[in-house]
């Protein structure tokens, strides 16, 4: 497809000479430009339509890199991308090294800040504006966050960490879920004229008298809403709160309105104060199937653009698996709870969520509070579950450290996405739980590699008497290996006597077992030793099944410092192991983004790396033998 | 000292019994009890008098451990503890095996959830109410939670997630350090007694008239208090901010008068809403020297009881020589910033903040924003320093990971009181700084054991082109060690040729060089090799220095798991090393309360654990070669 506007005007410069209709037929080709690359590539779909317009109101006011802009999330970066020369590569996104779904420093000047968790744009700004005030350099800094991102603590510290000084600071609130009832909404529209109007800033610093009415009108939206349970949505529509912190307040501004956009962003910048512009947005704007199901279009895989129908999610996966076993064993035992932090649909709680609204808590995105909470609960004779991303729980580790282990609660996380993720690349990659849970006193972990396992370890959830983790991989189960064994520490597969051993955990069991297979064609037999419970770990009988062996190679998709291989290798020392011993894991790096199986290979960790490197040392064996 | 009327009133039952005369009576021997018990033992002072009369009217009202209360922090739980029965015990308050400094659920019965670090007494108090909702049970969770803790963003994330089913929940503020003027304290004063009168209920529910006028008031109030910019002030005093949220307001109150505490608390419970009682308290009140010095009497060793007088903080520690250099090199480098989460005194920073008010930055207990604050100063060119204490830096561990570390951006955290604490016990140790930051790619970590190595480090920073950890212990430098060598990567003492060898790193030397001197007067010659540079660690040259030896000990104050000695014993091991390995670290455990010289012992990773180690290999391999 022809996107004749977007040939034309694809920079700031140009942005800022075009006339307003011309940027309006340069959103059209932008969200046109976007639907066709995302439906062959996937990637974030809804999130991205949602802001084309504000984006290009930043670009046709701000100047880049002298202004910066930090994306919260970033899973909205890619109308800035296109603007900032990065449009030919919408080809390779969220490929190995392609262009990347979030903004990222290396990639363009542009991009003033990574993201990728939530809730990091407040604190990220506030130092490079601070940054900018020490050095006397000029130049805004903006940062865009959701208002689901300000859920998260965060972001609250942020904002209790700006100052007056700060004026060259403002916060764009892209506000698109907030079900604000339409009455609200003309109100809140009322405010925003009365705020945003040059005359307000006259009358405020004048007489100080039109301001005091907004509380009161803050108050009247209050009882609109008073059922909703958000501090956010009341922060929002008091607005009175920002006033307070001493940050201007501007909005609610229709944000696919280029014109009021860039007007109030011009305001802004020249206030002398920290503002905030808050902006109502929809999200999947201008593509029906996504401003439907904006949930189903957020990140998504390739899809079909002109019927938008897109792979269902309803093949196997562990996260299924999961779901559909903790909604069978919550109907039988009454004491189970299941906590998600704003992810309700990716580790399958949906249907838990309909069917046990009491004990189903969706927190927002607050890991944080959602492993302290579940401590409560625990302690008070409930069995909560923690359904979360490997990558996101890092934010809750001192909670998991200081209120669950060290009162050695029975609380269960169910590790999702661990390992390698894939394309959404360094910042997602669950590739430091297995560190960070194993050093933590108490803790229990499980890496099941299959549906069976998984069940069987929900089941022990009832009897469990301190924290356990149990870590499941992004997607369905690989490999051919028999889904029957029953739970125990690990599960040996291939000959006893065999005189090389391969020791791995989890999903990477798959690769194990297919190096195994090949090196048996060239006459080496290998057994492969599968560790379901990571931690603690039996070395007494791990060193059973590996006595005779003359080689082991321990394979993990995770770090190397602090893994569970380099725990084997003390034991294996301290027992005076003679053998050879090969760690193949992650080298001390982040993991860029690119499909699972390709990034195996490319970080030395595939069955290939495992089979050349029992091959090499049965070549070097050889060769010191004779 | 006697305390007569505490000796006869010493539990809840005899508070309800007793008249309010007697109640003042007993604030006042609690009060002489409290300062003359930690005059000796040492402990938080100013906090526990600060709230002497609050939690006497806890138990007036409340009936335990069917109400249960959490203590946010815990440092202010001693009135609790000498009212339920652990009055005798104080003697040994912070001692080994002693009466701990914090709640402790396994202490009592009456202790509800273990505390330690700041912000979690909200969401954990939701998950116990939570509970008891679920299962029918009767009883109010109420959390006591200071104005400092309502800074970090957990505390948020909690208040966030109060629903109004939650009629069983009680937020007690304990307002003991916000300076509101006057003038505005009166305000306040009638807003309390216009939102704590039953009257107030009745019209609030009828008419909804009275509440309206609030935000006025409150708008009246922020006028005044305008040039503050703490988030909090402004929420405390706009007062509807809680009651947005679906929490009645009530206070502000006078957190000394027992009676009009019991009478609010009274009136909480049976509104069937979730309740906030904002109070206003003194720290160190009714002790002058605490409340002229509450900082200084915030966590102090043992003290005159007639004069105050109390140790100087004067003679020389790491954090002193830290925070001298810090200041020293800032007035050279103008890109350097100082950052702490409410720790100025602790870290040393004083005189940094005085000098250079605009690179040094007081964030609040905000631990995850000091770290996402200082990467946006360094992405923007300045040079930031985080000093924190190791278990704190736990708190912003994904911002660690996440935003520092993965744009690899030149941060130094300065980790204070990393390793044994001592007698603040398990949730204050700094026992896995080193697992969690070694284990993060493109992170350099020092362990430095002198002064002269701390300041030549530090005189790097403007060098660093990544993130660096310096760890410091609590306290002074120790052993007799020269302290003259210069920047390495690690330091050898003792015979080039010693058979056996210890391993470590930063305090620890110490103890290994005892160690050493003891072996030696039995005839085992061994060398220590102290590690400076934990992350990375040039392995090649390490192996070098332990080719000759036959045994090596690896000593380490930090978990076992993700230690460095399982890094070494993996280096080793691939290198084929023969000889005998032993790791002394801490095996899997938190540490208890105790001075750091007796818990070396207790955890088995003092220098006679180390003598004893290689003693026993050396008695056994002379019985092999027999």
């Amino acid at each position: 497809m022809n996107h004749p506007t977007l040939e034309r005007i694809d920079n700031a410069d140009k942005i800022k000479a075009a006339s307003l209709s011309e940027l309006d037929m340069l959103a059209a080709d932008i969200r046109s430009f976007l639907i066709e690359h995302i439906s062959k590539t996937g990637g974030h779909l809804a999130s991205n339509l949602g802001v084309v317009e504000l984006t290009i109101a930043l670009h046709n006011v701000l100047n880049f890199p002298q202004d910066q802009v930090v994306f919260d999330v970033g899973h909205q970066a890619y109308t800035h991308k296109i603007l900032t020369g990065r449009r030919d590569r919408f080809d390779t996104l969220r490929q190995f090294q392609g262009l990347s779904g979030f903004p990222k420093p290396h990639e363009s000047d542009c991009d003033a800040f990574g993201t990728g968790h939530s809730s990091t744009s407040i604190s990220a700004a506030v130092g490079l504006a601070t940054a900018k005030k020490l050095r006397g350099e000029a130049g805004h800094v903006v940062a865009v966050i959701g208002d689901g991102a300000m859920t998260g603590g965060l972001a609250y510290e942020g904002l209790n960490n700006i100052t007056e000084e700060l004026d060259n600071l403002i916060i764009v609130l892209n506000d698109n879920e907030l079900s604000i009832s339409k009455n609200v909404g003309s109100l809140a529209e009322y405010l925003a004229k009365l705020t945003s109007k040059p005359a307000y800033f006259r009358i405020k610093d004048a007489t100080k008298k039109v301001v005091l009415h907004i509380p009161l009108i803050g108050r009247g939206l209050y009882r609109v809403i008073h059922d909703t349970k958000s501090v956010f949505k009341t922060l929002l529509v008091g607005s009175n709160f920002f006033e307070d912190l001493g940050i201007t307040y501007f909005g609610p501004i229709d944000g696919h309105d280029i014109k009021a956009v860039s007007k109030v962003l011009g305001r802004a910048m020249t206030i002398g104060k920290p503002a905030l512009i808050h902006l109502k947005t929809v999200k999947g704007k201008g593509y029906v199937y996504a401003e439907n199901d904006p949930t189903a279009f957020h990140g998504i895989a390739s899809f079909d653009m002109d019927t938008g129908e897109h792979p269902s999610n309803l093949t196997d996966s562990f996260s299924k698996v999961f779901g559909d076993s903790l909604y069978a064993l919550a109907q039988q035992d009454e004491r189970i709870c299941a906590i998600t932090a704003a992810m309700t649909e990716g580790v399958s709680l949906c249907r838990f969520a309909a069917a046990m609204p009491q004990r189903f808590f969706d927190v927002g995105i607050a890991e944080g509070h959602a492993v302290t909470f579940a401590a409560g609960l625990a302690k008070a004779g409930m069995r909560p579950c923690f359904a979360v991303y490997s990558s996101f729980l890092q934010r809750a580790y001192d909670e998991i450290v200081h209120d669950v282990a060290l009162q050695n609660l029975p609380v269960t996380f169910l590790v999702d996405r661990a390992g390698i993720v894939g394309e959404d690349g360094e910042t997602h990659q669950g590739i430091f739980d297995v560190s960070y849970l194993t050093s933590i006193p108490n803790m229990t972990v499980y890496s099941p590699y299959t549906y069976t396992q998984l069940k069987a370890l929900l089941g022990e959830m009832g009897r469990c008497e301190g924290p356990t983790a149990i870590r499941i991989p992004r997607g369905g189960m690989e490999g051919r290996f028999a889904d029957c064994y029953e739970i125990g520490d690990y599960a040996v597969y291939g000959r006893e006597d065999a005189s090389a051993a391969v020791v791995t955990y989890g999903r990477m069991t798959a690769q194990a077992l297919d190096a195994c297979e090949e090196l048996e064609k060239s006459g080496i037999h290998t057994k492969v030793i599968s560790l379901l419970k990571i931690k603690p770990i039996d070395f007494d009988a791990l060193f059973c099944a590996l006595a005779h062996c003359r080689k082991v190679v321990f394979l993990e998709e995770s770090e190397r410092i602090g893994g569970i291989a380099q725990q084997l290798a003390a034991e294996l020392l301290s027992r005076r192991f003679a053998g050879r011993y090969t760690i193949l894991a992650l080298n001390d790096t982040y993991v860029e983004q690119g499909k699972p199986q390709q990034l195996l290979r490319v970080y030395g960790i595939s069955a290939q790396d495992v089979v050349r490197a029992i091959a090499e040392e049965d070549a070097g064996e050889r060769e010191e033998e004779t």
